[in-house]
């Protein structure tokens, strides 16, 4: 794996050691086309593009689309595999202070598998246009799921660390 | 891997071939605790339990903790290994229609990953507690993540074939 440019050793990273073998498998079930070729072009986050994305699900798996269309919103999970996977504290570049990755949306992680919740624009084949990613293009995919409100909305939700800085640690 | 023995084939379902290999691996970053040891008795979603639940992350992962406990809720990425993966139309069990696998929640897809938002209760050394998690007694985690609600809450959202049903197709 080639670790991401965007990524070094800063002062007050802490980097481990990672187990000799990873657990289980995944499938890229298809690929993210975006605007965005590198990541210093990607938006900060997803609510700072109205861009709408592609996503080429492989053709196999193209009967699983069937009712997605009803769904006004998808979480849609994809692989971050550019990024390096043993930091476990980083200096996010725009906030100077060390922080544990499980506070942060770092695509850097154990396991890069990032997740976007996305308004659904049209599916048609294999295909589904969605508006919400903030992804680099050809990112691969890992899944795509209907979003719940019930249980997957929490509007009073608070990131304590975050309300003395902006962003949301992605980077 | 053992299937789980809630799936079978119903009629209208779909199974398909999965490609020969895996591209990408993941680790099993630690197991969560739950009260229940068998399908049957996990609630059908996470917002009909109050139980709380233990997030015991290996040792080596720990420092990547700091400053979670700022955080309201939190979005849990875990691996349901009981499933398979090769089911792309399901009959969900108390549906009775097929519906396309990333229209539901079940957990046989072909990257088993699934995402509960929980509420964080504490950490403790390298235990998080959390309330709103709905899996099985020692399923293997893949990731913590700051829940935004400003990106992450969609309060609006509507998955239109589940108004005429109910539940979240899990089963």
């Amino acid at each position: 794996m080639t670790a991401d440019r965007d990524f070094g050793e800063r002062e007050g990273e802490v980097a481990i050691g990672l187990p000799d073998k990873t657990d289980a498998g995944v499938y890229f079930i298809g690929r993210i086309g975006t605007p965005w070729r590198e990541r210093s072009e990607c938006p900060k986050n997803a609510a700072e593009s109205d861009a709408v994305c592609t996503i080429a699900l492989d053709e196999r798996y193209s009967p699983g689309l069937k009712d997605l269309e009803t769904c006004s919103h998808v979480i849609v999970l994809y692989f971050m595999d550019r990024a390096p996977r043993n930091l476990v504290v980083q200096v996010p570049r725009h906030y100077g202070e060390p922080r544990g990755v499980f506070a942060l949306r770092s695509p850097a992680r154990p396991n890069p598998i990032a997740l976007s919740v996305a308004e659904l624009i049209a599916i048609e084949g294999n295909i589904v246009r969605v508006r919400g990613l903030d992804c680099l293009d050809g990112t691969p995919l890992l899944d795509l799921k209907p979003y719940f409100a019930s249980t997957d909305s929490r509007p009073d939700a608070r990131v304590g660390w975050r309300e003395r800085s902006s962003g949301d640690g992605r980077e």
